[in-house]
C-alpha cells in the first residue's frame, strides 16, 4: 500500500506531466491558464480521495491516476468559473485567473478543463468506465446548482442553516462523494459499499466546508492564504451567520441587520462587530460541534466498510487532516 | 423516410418536452435562462443532421432524438458563453442570455447545459455509446480552441485565410462533422463511411460560416436577425477581410489600415467605406466561389458514399438550403 505523502507525490507528478504537454498546446492563450491554474496547486484532497478510496481494495494506484486527475482539472474548472462569478480576486495567495488573465480567458479555459477532464475518464480502463463518467455528469450538474444556491442566497436574508447546508452539499461535498465511489468503483467494490463511501465523502465534504467557513472567519491569515474576515465583508451566508441569525436576540438582530444592510463602511469595524456577536452566541463551539458530528459520521461509516482496519486508516486520518487542518 | 419538415417537428417537440422539465427544475435561476436560450430557437442545423444522417441507414429517428438534442445543447452552451466573450448583445432578434439575465447566470447556465448535453448522450441506447461520447468530448474540445483562435485574431492584423479556415474549421465545422458522424454511427454505418460523414460535416460547416460571413456583410437586416456591418464595425478578421487586405493595392490596404485602427469613428462611414472596397475587389464572388468549393466538396463526398441516392436526397437538399439562405 502505497503512503498518503507517496500518493501525493504522483498526483504532483501526474499533474506536471499534463500541464509539460498543455503548456506545449495551442492555441496557448487557451492552455497556458490552465497550467498556471494548475500549477497554483491547492490542497489535491479530491484525487487523494479517489486513490485512497480505491487503495481501500487494490494496491497499484498509479493505474488509476487519470480518474483522479480527472476530478481535480474538474475542480479546477469550477474554480475558476467561480471566481468569476463571486469576483474573488485571490485563489492560494495568487491572483485568480480572471484577475492573473482576463474574464473571458476564464471562462474559456474553464471550459476545455471540463472536457479535458472528461477525456481522461474516457481513457481509464475499467469495466465501471460507464458508471463513473455518468456519476461525474451527474455531480457535475449537482456541483453546478449549489453554486446556484450560494448566488441566489446572497440577495436574501432568510436563508436557514438547512438551507445552507443543502447548498454546501451540492457545491462541495457531492465532488467529494464522487471521488471516494469513483475510486472504490476502479477498486471492484460492491454497489452498496460504494454507495457507503459516497455518503462518507458527502459527511467529509460537509464537515470540510464548515471549516472552510470557520476559518475564514476565525482563522490566521498567512496559514489561510486569504483575508480573514471576507465572508463577513461580502455578507456571505454561511453556517456562521445562518446560525447566529437564528439564535440572536432582538438587539442582535437589529445591530447584524444594519451592518448586513450598510453599503459603506469600515471593514475591521464590521468584522470586529459581527465577530463579537459570534462570540457572544459562541457560534464558534455550536460550528465546531456540527463538523465533529459530520466526521463522526463519515467516520462511523468507513469503519462499517467490509475491509480490513489498516487499509481504511489513511482515509481516517485525511478525515482527521481535514478537520483539524489552518488552511 | 421522415421527411425534413417532420423532422424538424420531432426536434422541437423533443426540445419542448425537456424545456417543460427544466421549466420546473430547480434552482430556478439557473435553469430558466436555459428554457429561454432554447426557446430562442435558432435553426436546430446539427440536431436535424444527426438526423439526417441517421435516416441514410435506418427509419426511426425518434430512436436518437437524445443525440439530435445533446448536439443542440452542446451548441447553445456555446453561444451563451461566446456572446458573453464577445459581447454580442442580441441573438436571434432577442437579447443575449448574459444581457437577458447577467453574465455569471449565462457562465453557470452554459456550464449545466454542457453537462445536460452528456447526460443526454448517456440515455443513448447504442453499442457506439463510448464512441459518441467520446467523439463529443473531443469535438468540445477543439470549438474551444476555435473560440480562443477567433479572440486571437482580434488583436492581429495579419491573419491569412489559411488561418481564417483553420479557425473557422474548429469553431464551427467540427460540430456538423461531429454531427453526422454521430447520426451515422448511430445508424450503424461503417468506420469508413462515418469518416466520410465527418469529412462532409466539415466542408458544409466551412461552407456555413462562410456564408454566414458574407451575410454579416451583404444580407438583409431584417431577415439575418442582426445587424449588417458588424463585422466591420468590430474588425471582426472575417474570409472577407482577410481575403481583402491579401488582394489590395497600396492604396486600399493603406485606407483600411487607417478605419480598422480608428477607436472612435460613425459607423455607417465604416461600413459603407470598407463595403467599396470589398466591391472593388470583387470579395464577394470570390468567397461565393470558396463557398461554393466547399459545398461541392460536401456533395461529392456524400456522392461517394455506398448509400441509394433517394436517402441522400434529404442531406443533399441541407447543403443547398444552408448556402441559398438569407439568414
Amino acid at each position: 500500500m502505497t503512503n498518503v505523502s507517496e500518493l501525493q507525490q504522483l498526483i504532483e507528478s501526474e499533474i506536471s506531466h499534463y500541464s509539460a504537454l498543455w503548456d506545449q498546446s495551442h492555441p496557448v492563450n487557451l492552455y497556458k491558464p490552465i497550467c498556471y491554474a494548475l500549477k497554483v496547486g491547492g490542497k489535491r484532497i479530491r484525487p487523494l480521495m479517489v486513490l485512497l478510496s480505491y487503495q481501500l481494495f487494490k494496491d497499484d494506484p498509479e493505474e488509476i491516476l487519470k480518474a483522479a486527475i480527472a476530478i481535480e482539472l474538474f475542480h479546477n474548472f469550477t474554480l475558476l468559473h467561480d471566481d468569476i462569478m463571486d469576483k474573488a480576486e485571490m485563489r492560494r495567495n495568487q491572483p485568480s485567473v480572471h484577475i492573473r488573465f482576463n474574464e473571458n480567458t476564464a471562462i474559456l479555459s474553464g471550459d476545455v478543463m471540463a472536457f479535458l477532464a472528461y477525456g481522461l475518464l474516457f481513457e481509464i480502463k475499467s469495466e465501471r468506465k460507464a458508471d463513473i463518467i455518468s456519476q461525474f455528469t451527474y455531480t457535475a450538474r449537482e456541483v453546478c446548482e449549489g453554486q446556484q444556491l450560494d448566488m441566489d442566497f446572497e440577495s436574501r436574508s432568510d436563508v436557514t442553516s438547512g438551507e445552507y447546508i443543502g447548498m454546501i452539499r451540492l457545491k462541495t461535498a457531492v465532488l467529494l462523494g464522487c471521488s471516494l465511489k469513483v475510486g472504490g468503483w476502479l477498486g471492484g467494490c460492491d454497489e452498496d459499499v460504494a454507495q457507503s463511501l459516497y455518503d462518507a465523502g458527502i459527511c467529509m465534504g460537509l464537515a470540510f466546508q464548515l471549516k472552510d467557513d470557520l476559518l475564514d472567519t476565525f482563522g490566521e491569515e498567512k496559514a489561510f492564504g486569504k483575508i480573514i474576515g471576507g465572508d463577513i465583508i461580502s455578507n456571505k451566508k454561511t453556517f456562521l451567520l445562518t446560525e447566529a441569525l437564528q439564535r440572536a436576540d432582538y438587539q442582535q438582530k437589529k445591530l447584524m441587520g444594519n451592518w448586513l444592510s450598510k453599503e459603506i463602511f469600515n471593514k475591521e469595524e464590521k468584522i470586529h462587530t459581527i465577530k463579537a456577536i459570534y462570540k457572544e452566541l459562541d457560534i464558534q463551539t455550536i460550528t465546531v460541534n456540527k463538523i465533529n458530528e459530520f466526521t463522526s459520521r463519515g467516520i462511523e461509516i468507513l469503519e462499517s466498510l467490509p475491509v480490513a482496519a489498516d487499509r481504511k486508516e489513511p482515509l481516517m486520518e485525511l478525515v482527521r487532516n481535514l478537520i483539524s487542518r489552518n488552511n
